[in-house]
């Protein structure tokens, strides 16, 4: 994967820093299948598969945790 | 998703961090299945599976420690 | 849910800590399934289930890291 | 559970503290099933399934990590 | 093992700092089936299965996150 | 299990880490089940599933996690 996706962990806000998050868990997936085809075969499925959405949640929540502290949380404390 | 549902990770106590953290979590899921409809379908069959019930709970237990971090757990220390 | 059950991270030493994960990986679920009939019935099904159990146990080490952090990891270092 | 099984989260070398994350690793089942006739049924069953054997080895390195902070990683740095 | 495959966990900046993420997930993989063939064989059946493709970007995130705190976040803060 | 086979967290090198890693994630099987014989067993059955493989993954994940804290993610910052 040769283009550049990710210069940096620093967002403006919290909510940008758990798109950021999302984005940072959907390229795991994506370079474990680089295939668009193949993944967009699959999205379906676990779109409608309760225990893939939680999973997805819980990817989600990890990288929320890693860019949160990139961010020293957003200030204050 | 255009609308701000995030603006601070700081609460005025534990318990309304962790009213954060199940937003937070709820937020992957919708992120990931934008759908209120699906969702709302798939509600009930997690809502009764143990072992969804339990996936959700270690969302939201990462999902709190992010937030408990951000707020110093909340003094003392 | 209404009533405050939440007001504190800090324990007077690590099992109280460790109760406090528990109760804390305990909420995860009541939010998601509010009705206490329903978690009644789930409930012989889970704890005679190994996964379920380890699951469980899983949940409760990662709030238990977070109170052990809020609480200094009860002094020393 | 009245008994006092936790009073600290110090050991005196690395060893004893990935001891003492089995220790809390157990505590989070039997707390969930109390029952040691249930657990010793249990026992045969996810002894003999590697899915369960990784999974319990998750819940070990998540207190072993809290062990292990509380410890200062013994020392260095 | 005898080669030498990781010499540091400093990167140039966050998306190198990913793939060495990603990298140390597949060495994890690889250690545990060191046989090229068999993993191999592997491929084709979990890069076509959605949960899989979660649960390895879950594996990638808890890799950033210790990849991304080994770079200070990649400074700031 | 009484020999002695964790002395310290500290290692030279990060892939030495590593590796560390992958130790405590086996003695994290081998405390649960502790017979040579059922693990010999198991093995030619986790290490052909992906799945299998990728929780493993996950575990030694945690683990280096901690090795790489201990040791400060060997310098710098």
């Amino acid at each position: 994967m040769s283009d550049q996706w990710l210069t940096s962990l620093f967002t403006d806000d919290p909510q940008t820093g758990y798109e950021l998050a999302i984005k940072l868990s959907r390229m795991g997936v994506k370079y474990t299948q680089p295939s668009d085809d193949v993944r967009k075969k699959l999205r379906p499925i676990y779109e409608q598969d309760a225990d893939s959405l939680i999973a997805s949640s819980q990817v989600i929540a990890t990288n929320f945790q890693t860019v949160a502290q990139a961010n020293n949380f957003w200030q204050k404390q």
